[in-house]
């Protein structure tokens, strides 16, 4: 018998007593741990937040915050190897594992340093440059200022990234002076339930500043209000149920969603085979095809290249595919581990044939792959899968496979085709352009800027410092129009403010000028 | 029998062809105009605006639609007499008239030349001061920029303000390069059409820029999509309604809502009869109580005293509501006019009936009202109507009576228990403290910060140039938490920006120094 996963509610770690569900080890298939409902304490848990937690974090400076959460990252930080030992039963290989922790901690210290160096040294901030006067003398005027929501930050996060994810939203709350009350995904639970542990265990947030549940949270959003908001990252359905629950549109609670998208890569014109363009576009869609077995929120879903240069590109990838090593993390070459589980791949494989309704395999087959040190049945292994599809193909455009999965389609070779054929996502996370051609890049970055959150541009001369297609940067924007959720996350401080009520004053000059202080 | 007021659609003037629903004087009780449905057109209005007027928005650069606006605006200013005498029929004085059509166009130039001066001369608008370097060559940094979303933006507006609230939503729209659908209230929509055939006549705004419907939207929002936007004007339960809509949820269609708000205005501990501040506080509540006939979603409709003052402040205020004359707009002497009909009119008297559980009428009689120059009983009109509870009175918290309705509530003259109480209302557009003390205004001010989107003090000192408790500006956020719709509008350019997309754009130095130009 496995151990429950406990959730830390009103300064207690209580192990649900609900329901059981069990999660198992994504590379043997073997029971790894349960988790069960703490529904019960829910309501106990947004009163602690709301009152210890809120209390605690608002009396803290912008600094004080700032230095509490980068101890916090540091604590995670000393101790990531365990981390990384969790992670590798959810079929991660060193490298996703420090995608997620490393890019944890590490997002956590971005927005200390953020926190430190652009936010007062008091918990308000005064927006405008300078107050608006509303008369000649100078004796009326107005400025915004932004002041702590007294709320709880309700934190959905997605199986894929259990420290990440938890942390990106974390980390700008903390800033905010707003409490936290983190939720894990079922599938890696255990892996979030460990950060927490050691967050709690560090002393470095002040108590109800975090909490985490791990199970269901069933009747917790009829107890949300105004003051609220929730942070949501998952599929688009679950996205539109939650965001019309009555009590988030009865009560304006402030909700932000970062689902699904069906990202795209574009290959310039300029970009022919022998061209370094060339070469680091297919690096870069193999990369996001594989890191993490593809289940990133930003990997490439759809590669768009030349209509001329299907073939070639093909090739290309299909040989750099199969260098590719599959198996168990850790174990001899392997340079691609597993789904999250065998639920996924049963998804993930369900998504294929809807592709393969009017797009060919090129490469791969969706049952079938060799593994290195594990079992490919009892672990959730998945073969990359490349597929190929035409002008007329609509299901590529629209089909979101979370694996190892993306599809390979032509366009024209010109900006104004490059937008309308990214522009069938309808909206998306990510998105990039390869090549050296300044004028095709600009205006193909131009033309998608209003259906994505983020565009990168990979040329020979950014290549060695490029953070990658696939990798939100704390300091950018994370999230996208339409199917993408239409939220916005991370961005820099911007994120902080998110947490915070603007309210404009109005008054005198010393009224105006006490409120910074 | 009188006139369909007609939709402006697709570049056409059309008389919806459903059934009609009257509109009577609000003054007189005769009927004015009939309201039919035109939602036949409405799938084309959107296709018209998504096509013609953004792309002729988008081709412009902001300076041209800054210059565009000013000329609209210039052209309502010119025909500003029309829109009063429209207005009158609406039960509005000259005075209240003003308010809505003097604060609509000038809205729309403040817009206009804020979008002069502080917009690019182009399309994009680079946001950060300078590029995020990702490594230590400087060879790919990130930054943002803010481009015109294709999609449409849907102003449903509400019936007190037919011209300043379409201005105000339609102002940044236009700045952004978004075209316009813009759908009246019932009530007021012969004045809203006016406004549009003024600015259509002008042909000051491109074809297919500002759209406008006078009926029911039945199947329009099955049309939107997440390019598109709605903002909304109106009541909380319509707010929780539109904003629950499959197609809002599911294509994550911006939303934005400002709804009912129960504000506060709070008189300071300092501010004994005799006072400057007492009398400014007296005759701030009277203003708000009477200016359009307190048909206000910023009125004050709790007035919170220091509890040994309410006598003080009931004579006050009772001798200066005294000194109200209503009647019809224009009659000799008249200081308040009607509400907009006998609907609204009839709602008002149950709001009243609600708040009467808990609080007692000191002033007025909500079935007796004296009049000049009009029937008091087949025009809209009511006596303001002054309650006084005590602390256990939850009503005035909580019921909105959208007319000359306020309720005095005493306070224990802390700025602690003034934030208490005004936080019972759950969210407010507006507050205000009026008060000399220094540290009492701060404190308040920081205390119910995050309950509010504006918030303004009144004293001595600032008396002379204060825009009023009731006022929002277009420099200033417009908007609040909670029960106000947690939307915010204005703001100067930030109204702008929220209907523009924002796109983290990743590459290298030249890439990123070509996007704004």
């Amino acid at each position: 018998m496995v151990d429950t996963i406990p959730s830390y509610l009103s300064g207690q770690w209580r192990t649900g007593d609900g329901d059981a569900r069990t999660v198992y080890d994504a590379v043997t298939g073997a029971a790894v741990t349960q988790i069960a409902s703490s529904e019960a304490h829910l309501a106990g848990a947004l009163a602690h937040a709301r009152s210890t937690g809120g209390s605690a974090l608002r009396a803290m400076t912008f600094s004080e915050r700032a230095a509490a959460l980068k101890a916090a990252a540091g604590a995670l930080a000393e101790r990531k190897d365990e981390l990384y030992a969790l992670s590798a039963q959810a079929g991660c290989t060193r490298a996703d594992a420090k995608v997620d922790v490393d890019g944890g901690f590490g997002t956590a210290m971005v927005y200390a340093g953020l926190g430190r160096k652009g936010l007062p040294d008091g918990t308000v901030i005064v927006e405008d440059p300078a107050p608006t006067p509303f008369g000649k003398q100078g004796v009326f005027l107005g400025q915004h200022i932004l002041t702590s929501r007294l709320g709880v930050a309700v934190q959905i996060n997605a199986f894929n990234f259990p420290v990440w994810g938890m942390l990106e939203k974390l980390a700008p709350a903390i800033l905010a002076g707003v409490p936290t009350l983190a939720k894990a995904a079922t599938p890696t639970a255990y892996i979030a339930e460990h950060a927490v542990r050691i967050i709690i265990e560090s002393g470095t947030l002040p108590e109800g500043a975090l909490q985490f549940v791990a199970g269901p949270i069933g009747g917790l959003f009829d107890q949300l209000d105004g003051q609220d908001s929730v942070g949501f990252t998952g599929s688009a359905a679950t996205a539109a149920s939650l965001r019309s629950h009555p009590r988030i549109v009865g009560r304006s609670v402030h909700f932000t969603a970062e689902a699904d998208s069906v990202n795209a890569s574009i290959l310039g014109p300029d970009a022919t085979p022998g061209t370094e363009e060339f070469d680091l576009f297919v690096q870069q869609v193999v990369t996001e095809m594989t890191v993490k077995a593809g289940q990133k929120c930003t990997a490439i879903r759809r590669a768009l290249v030349p209509a001329g240069r299907l073939d070639a590109v093909q090739d290309a990838l299909t040989a750099a595919l199969g260098d590719i090593v599959i198996g168990a993390p850790g174990a001899e070459g392997v340079t691609m581990g597993a789904l999250v589980g065998t639920d996924q791949r049963d998804d993930v494989r369900g998504r294929i044939t809807e592709l393969s309704k009017d797009a060919q395999i090129v490469f791969g087959d969706p049952n079938t792959v060799d593994v290195v040190g594990a079992d490919a049945q009892a672990g959730a292994f998945l073969s990359p899968i490349l597929l190929r599809g035409d002008a007329t193909s609509g299901s590529a455009h629209d089909v979101e496979a979370f694996g190892p999965v993306a599809t390979l389609l032509p366009y024209d070779g010109t900006a104004a085709d490059a937008t309308a054929q990214a522009a069938r996502g309808q909206g998306s996370l990510a998105a990039s352009v390869v090549s050296n051609d300044g004028d095709f890049a600009r205006d193909t970055v131009l033309g998608i800027a209003a259906h994505h959150g983020r565009v990168l541009v990979l040329d020979r001369d950014s290549a060695s410092e490029s953070t990658g297609h696939g990798i939100p940067m704390p300091q950018l924007v994370h999230g996208g129009p339409g199917r993408a959720g239409g939220g916005e996350e991370e961005g820099g401080l911007r994120a902080v403010y998110h947490h915070m009520q603007r309210t404009a004053v109005q008054g005198g000059p010393a009224l105006l000028n006490s409120l910074g202080h």
